[in-house]
């Protein structure tokens, strides 16, 4: 427990302590709608942004201090394992999610890189045990390699292919050993740079190809994880074949995998195709699909995934809005997909991030629970179809109507029953639970 | 056949002419791989762009200067019967589409409007016969009336609901009367404002519902046009379910309905979607529910649907190398859903606007096929996937091949089989067909 | 008085009542930084978005219910000119903003036209003498009627400019007789659809003597209001001259009008732009430019002007806290530019609409001078430029410094100083400010 | 001369070379409208995206595979000048464009650093006497170092500020020694992340600041190269205050420096800001402050800066066009500021690209040469303003117009001129010449 304490202490709004937690508004074990807030929110943390990213961008780079640059190789991987569990303690954050890659370096070999693998593996497995703290996701980068350049279960070169399976089976088993809550697939370079060399078609087959050996391996190794595909539209790749949750459906629909895997949904990822993250999660939700949350957010006018701490109190209680209508996350969590501005490149900046982010969460939490209670929308909702309650409208939803039946009844009824949507009052609404929660 | 000639003589290019004709550099009975261009592009005139829309936006009135002004109710949609075969006589166009409210105008009640649609299909009916053009399809216009603010086949109300499907039944019943080729489903307001008032789980069930209701109501009286789904992302909504061709086709799987429905795929939706038309017809083809295309073009530094005609050769090109490697487009077409701008209000416009979509169209096939008979392309892309062919990579496709073999192919696999996608030379090398065909 | 009384009560959050402001939350007599809300915040009614526009938009006709709807003509003209004093009252609102169009109709002839403007105006000027209700500003519609379709004061037709300066003389007129505290002009059709058929120098030129012109009459006359510009990128045009703020005050610097003009600024035209509002408040802040406010918001995830009530309570926030340091609105306001959503169409929404706009722009107004009090953003940017303030710093801002002496600086300084821009924290205070006000 | 020869052949449409020249389709001494197209386009190469970038992005390591690879600090250095020299002869470019940074890796100190660049400005003389290559531009790199992360002109940090005043004070000196044609700012982190921590008002005349000291200290030294500043939007600030052209007009016109600067316009940027290059063109063009053009082309469904090599012909035509109706490029040039695609990382892509990008705009030369020499803009445009030459037209432009007198005319003339703009038309025009040039 040596990087965080004596080389820092956090300075927030004017104090200097070496507890973040004093900054804390979150209360984790208050009880919300039956269950406490961190049972709701299963916070976690991303090893890439907070442990391996250092604030380099395409124009520069990077800029972090940190106290484990003074590492290289493997005794810089060991130290961000200690980094971590020091972290999420201080924090108190109970979940961390990584990409194989983040956790320990590339080797000469795939038998090196994986020898590599296998040794943090077993110091994380240790530390998991000391402090309690848990996978939520493990996934395999298969983007940043150049081997990777046009794509990985989508490459046009088997060999590629090929690799790509070999680090998915050894990601399986990480997952396994670690006793992982879920297992994520995200696809930054399954997708095209120019359609005109591609052949979508048997891209995509090659991709359910991939997912069937996962399911078939899991199966056989006992790894029982919630498998996820996490969809996002464009960047790195020109376009991804997971661009949204409701293209991530119809692929898993034709294949017929769509039992076997649910959504890795992240916020910034939805505004790059053009929706909300609370669109993403209903959609998935109303398919039975809904798996895990990216939380961050995006900067609208820019285009581009700058996957910001998310602070935006709209954007989180509509969020666990939807969360709570769907029943919760189940072995999901709330991962933080957040990476500190560029700018913000000292120790203290990790710390209040978090925080920002958790209570931010926690408060749209609240804002979410008190609109259910409160039947704010579900009283509109109610009144607004309650047409199709009884009468014609029983007949349409019983699948007793038809076109005939509906013509007859369409001509003797004039004018006909409507009314106002009320969106500014709804918003007023809301404004009002934020603010008063 | 007044309300061209006399009235009005194109000009174009410095020349004077009535036969707009003469500027045309598009041979229809000219052979491309081995059909004639007309069979290939089965080009269509919107009945809305050309006979009824006014040239008003947002902020100010209609600026079109038409012969038909003159009138107005019945006269006005008796007029426009006669303008559009005119046109189409003019234009040596064979097919025109039209939504029901495009022919003929609205009545006081439902039973005065189907009247009135049953008098111009009349009409429609005589001038199709005597002129020999064909209904490539006809839609029912679900989104104009205020009655549809909330949508149509997902409105909150039973009522509307009820309406809507009376109105579609008529639309089959109109489409059988005519002969159409295809009939469509836009859902301009299918879908939502804000998700705070809406149950899209129940709206989709519904919409679904009607789909189906359609389907039987179809095969009762014997009307076996194609049946299209027009995907649009937003607008008028903010939010359509008929996002793109990918959401379309996931919202047909989920209720079984793939086999019953092709897509109405347009130009600028799938860019108002963050897609290349070009894309939109691969999701399309590799889906078998490639249907016919709305051809227009938008303006990407702009975010709304400005239907401009299409004229960059590129995008007709890319979109006609995609038809024909699908096999092409049999029973839909080329529909121009395009409106000549504001400030082209001329009647020449409507000419000029149509010759110039039209050439480019067949400039676009001419490049297409050569790219094919070329195969520079397929040359492309069969040498880019050729080691899925054999060894590892046809076990891969055949399904012999696992994880674990994978692996065991990886680990002995240093380095590894890989190549540049040639990307700039392919754009070099499309240019290169593209100016020389 | 009989628009609003008896036809209506105005339903909210469960409660009926004809007197809608026993719904506002804003206090207009509070007094916060040495001023009371409503010396601050100057709010005004928006003629066209209340009392004439219908709901209609590009793909379907108008739903508005509206009172007045049973009168046309001049009696339609007249019944709106009690309503807007009678839902200015109603609302408690201090001013109100009009384009001549929105208050009366075009007649045959610019004669009739002006004639018809001039007994509204009569009317008008009456009843603010009762009421006590001001005029924050008017303007000339010159966008709406076809023959600006190629502009107005930047129109290729030299008949067009002259019809344009017509209507901007009247304008003055008018705006001198009702006593406006500015004069706005919005160029909608100032701009191109494609420069191959544009002189973009001639026209910026022409545009230029416009305004002298309009300089010089004002003089002539006496009338003294202030003059605005309203930025907008595009819509209708494709691309409009006023593109933003820095834009326009680089055509204002070199035709040399910059001490003439201020701006009108609005939320949504600077999404559009690419903008925040905030930004476009402090381009014209630190060039001396503020002028007024057309509040709105836009979505933006959509490509398009939604002109939404503004319910963004950080946007409110950042906003008053730009227009406070810059010393206030002074002759401008904040003008509701706003529209209820098409699916908002019944008499209630209108006033549940303003007193979401108000409320939020109220609480912004509390949480800006809460930031301002605390020092919150003041603080921050003191200690991060105080560098600037002695050694080399100050050599640099007194003009002192050369590249040479900072060269001799530089290599003797090394490591140098910087900090964290701390941005999340800054997020996290700007949460506790905004909810806990 | 060893870096392309032996190790690579170029392949480019199925022969195999070591002369890339054999594919180029552009002569260089054509003449077209009296000059040759040499002299016409001023080619020059990107030493950073030629020489120094790797492809790596966000998301994943380079993976370009260069013949200096093997070299290291300043041996890596060497290797490139040779390479440069190498690569200008055999694609037959003039001219070369490059940062600091690009040439000569930065030492422990700025002393170091700044010999590190002597050494390497040295070989560069030498390699252009003997080769006969120019520089177009040289500029100083103050984005990518960390120190540079919140700005350099418009840093909050006296210190970094006067470090950049070093920089800019070398980079004009090495301009000087290498004859530059021109001296360019582009300002990546002048921008700010938040308003919140930024006051932008120091920080725009501390830019300015910057400015006069290094127009100053180009004066005293004798370097007469043509100061130029690159717009763009954002990337990687969020806003950077060089927004487009017109913003940075603004800038310039507000600090009295309209005269001593023109602009340095990329295509890319101008699509980031929402503009079309010609767009940009124009308006610098129309302000007397066209300089140069950074060449490449964006994908407008993506945000980012993408960078592609230009290949598109319709934009190489107007691009040119615009700059031959500006009287050409004077002493600025066609900089192909573009990168091969990540997956295009072999050495021949460099040279395919290049002369893809050559050919494309050699095209676009002759297609605008022939625009001006049919008169086909010249004469929509003279045609369509034709109503400003004479009557009351004429009155207008000459300044004898007002208010009064326009009024009188506009209430005597009823009906009014106006025409179709003809766009569609003109589209179909440049079809035909672009594609039969």
């Amino acid at each position: 427990m040596a990087y965080f304490n004596g080389i820092n202490r956090i300075q927030f709004e004017g104090r200097d302590t070496d507890n973040p937690l004093a900054f804390r508004h979150y209360d984790p074990k208050q009880v919300v709608l039956g269950k406490t807030m961190e049972e709701h929110l299963r916070f976690a943390a991303a090893y890439w942004h907070t442990f391996t990213a250092d604030g380099s961008d395409p124009f520069g780079k990077g800029t972090a201090v940190r106290p484990w640059d003074r590492f290289s190789g493997m005794d810089l991987a060991k130290a961000r394992v200690e980094a971590n569990f020091e972290f999420l303690e201080k924090l108190d954050l109970p979940f961390f999610c990584f990409h194989d890659r983040d956790i320990a370096p590339e080797g000469d070999t795939l038998q090196e890189t994986n020898r590599n693998l296998d040794e943090i593996v077993a110091l994380l497995k240790d530390g998991m045990k000391s402090s309690g703290r848990r996978l939520l996701w493990n996934t395999a980068n298969m983007f940043s390699n150049p081997r990777f350049t046009h794509g990985a279960g989508t490459a046009p070169s088997a060999d590629v292919f090929a690799y790509a399976a070999a680090q998915v089976k050894k990601g399986l088993e990480v997952g396994k050993e670690l006793g992982a809550e879920n297992y994520v697939f995200w696809g930054g370079r399954e997708g095209y740079e120019t359609l005109l060399n591609t052949d979508m078609g048997f891209e995509l087959d090659n991709l359910a190809r991939l997912y069937r050996m996962a399911i078939d391996y899991a199966g056989e190794i006992g790894f029982d994880a919630q498998f996820l595909i996490e969809p996002k539209p464009k960047e790195p790749s020109k376009h991804q074949y997971d661009f949204d949750a409701a293209t991530t459906l119809a692929f898993l629909q034709k294949y017929g995998m769509q039992d076997r895997f649910k959504l890795n949904l992240e916020a910034n990822h939805a505004t790059l195709a053009g929706h909300t993250f609370e669109h993403e999660i209903r959609v998935a939700a109303i398919n039975g699909a809904l798996g895990s949350l990216d939380a961050n957010q995006g900067d609208l006018l820019l285009g581009w995934d700058t996957d910001e701490f998310p602070t935006d109190l709209y954007a989180t209680t509509l969020t666990m809005y939807e969360v709570l209508k769907a029943g919760g996350l189940g072995r999901g969590g709330v991962n933080f997909d957040a990476k500190v501005r560029r700018g913000s490149y000292e120790l203290d900046d990790l710390f209040i991030a978090h925080i920002a982010g958790m209570d931010s969460f926690a408060w749209g939490l609240k804002a979410a629970a008190k609109l259910i209670e409160d039947r704010v929308i579900d009283g509109i909702v109610e009144e607004r179809y309650a047409t199709f309650k009884q009468g014609i409208g029983a007949d349409i939803v019983s699948g007793k109507a038809t076109l005939a039946s509906l013509e007859q009844y369409a001509l003797q009824n004039n004018p006909m029953n409507n009314r106002s949507g009320r969106l500014e009052q709804i918003k007023a609404k809301l404004n009002e639970v934020i603010y008063r929660v």
